[in-house]
């Protein structure tokens, strides 16, 4: 199977600890690493778990709090001392641009590449990346200010050739790529041989939601129907539930509620806050509801599907 | 003895790696906290070094470089975040207000205390700090940019009673602090009792001396001569002499050398370039030349004298 995983970078909230770095992830889809958002210390956190900077062109930022973004300049320098020349491609909510570009043409002056913002609508799904394999569309959050989740979906794949049935009927190279896409085969004589003959489907797309920083919405349940993984913020635990409504964040409870409307595969819980000296609890409280759910931590690497 | 101390927070230099944080330091005078430089990730590193941000209320920036400041934003931020009211005092050459405050306003609006910005002229030796116990001093510095570096010094300390001798002679309480201060005492009936026979001297002031980014300067010595603690740059090996002009950096021979001709007591050597997988070759260097020599890495806490 194809590479899709997510490698935690940083998984607590605004208030530093020993444990915990602000919020920052990579996803890695065939080698070609996304990252999403891109708390203080990402970029040292990026070498540790020995992901190479040079296969990060596009970075998804959920909102525009300093514990989601304000790695991005220490990020950003690095990549123009080591040379980089590719483009890099940050994708927002409105408003970073205007607060990035005066630290960068002071910090970073005469850098070697460029940096392009992509500011999208945080009221709105919406689909904000696109390449062969996968797209990414916005998930609207409701938080203290503008905010959306991110829905990485693989596209599906074209089918697997049966290698011994294709030379069983002599069918010539030019008619593979059809095939695969799923085109039946006529033989020079006439006969009509069914593509199910002939293939075998591919593996079927793999989606990972991610969502954070939010108030519960179980209205997000039909955007992330049966996601293979769903990321999902836990700042608390359910008995700081009126803490989690005032500050606009979500209880572990709340969050196994959710992936267990949704039918998601997998939960992987994170954003803790720095009052949990052990976050088993917050485990403990999900998995009740919802027994397929991860804990997250720094460096921790899951497979999506 | 009154605590005189250096916590390094990150000693490696711009570029990240997996063993080391970019510059900064916490200078504990009797658990008032001064922090030198604020790269990224300090505030978490201050956090893992347990010492208390309520301590910390001065700030010196020796140039603005990114590895050298970009730990400011998330510092600044989390101090609001815990409902810190006292000033926060930055010192920093020119340049710095004028970037940050913007960044603040966006980031941190409403802050609930105030940073007030203290520029200093980076081309002279000029005391920027004093308080009852210390001063700190700037050490103009040649980098690519304006740069200084800080001497911190302790003030001479009044003399140590001898409780014995003050009973003996029956000096009155009223009379101590013009003792502790080098007065001599008269008795009621005439007699002069030299001070020396009243007190120990106290300990002699401690100073600790901060020389980075910078290319090498001799003329430093004069400056920094006999200084209990010297933290100094050695970003290179000797062997990369050239590199370290061209970048206007020092290497450990030639910190070792400074710390020769300063005669100071012990050497303290950081700001390691990211080549060096392995600083024990930078020690080594440095001890031929300086046998006091110490290599900074994350979370070591150095006694000054």
């Amino acid at each position: 199977m194809e590479k899709f995983e997510v490698n935690i970078l940083g998984c607590g909230s605004a208030l530093p600890t020993t444990r915990h770095f602000p919020t920052s992830q990579v996803v890695n889809v065939r080698d070609k690493l996304f990252m999403i958002d891109c708390g203080e210390g990402a970029q040292l956190q990026f070498r540790k778990a020995r992901l190479k900077f040079s296969r990060l062109n596009q970075i998804f930022i959920s909102h525009l709090h300093g514990d989601h973004c304000f790695g991005l300049l220490g990020l950003i320098s690095t990549f123009d001392l080591l040379g980089r020349t590719a483009e890099l491609h940050i994708h927002s909510p409105e408003g970073l641009e205007e607060r990035l570009v005066p630290m960068l043409n002071y910090f970073c002056r005469g850098m070697g590449y460029r940096v392009l913002f992509h500011p999208f609508d945080t009221r709105e799904v919406a689909q904000i990346y696109e390449d062969r394999s996968l797209t990414v569309t916005t998930l609207p959050l409701r938080h203290r200010i503008p905010c959306c989740g991110f829905l990485f979906a693989e596209k599906q794949r074209p089918n697997h050739i049966i290698r011994e049935q294709i030379d069983f009927y002599g069918v010539p190279m030019h008619e593979l790529n059809r095939i695969k896409n799923g085109a039946d085969y006529a033989t020079p004589d006439g006969r009509l041989i069914p593509n199910s003959l002939l293939t075998r489907p591919a593996a079927s797309p793999r989606r990972y939601a991610y969502c954070s920083d939010t108030v519960y919405m179980p209205e997000l349940a039909p955007l992330i129907a049966g996601v293979d993984l769903l990321f999902h913020e836990a700042t608390f635990a359910h008995s700081e539930l009126s803490r989690a409504r005032e500050t606009f964040h979500t209880t572990a409870r709340q969050a196994a509620e959710l992936a267990a409307a949704a039918r998601v595969r997998r939960l992987l819980i994170g954003h803790f806050s720095a009052r949990y000296e052990d976050e088993s609890v917050l485990l403990a409280e999900a998995c009740q509801l919802f027994p397929d759910t991860l804990l997250a931590h720094e460096t921790l690497c899951v497979s999506v599907g």
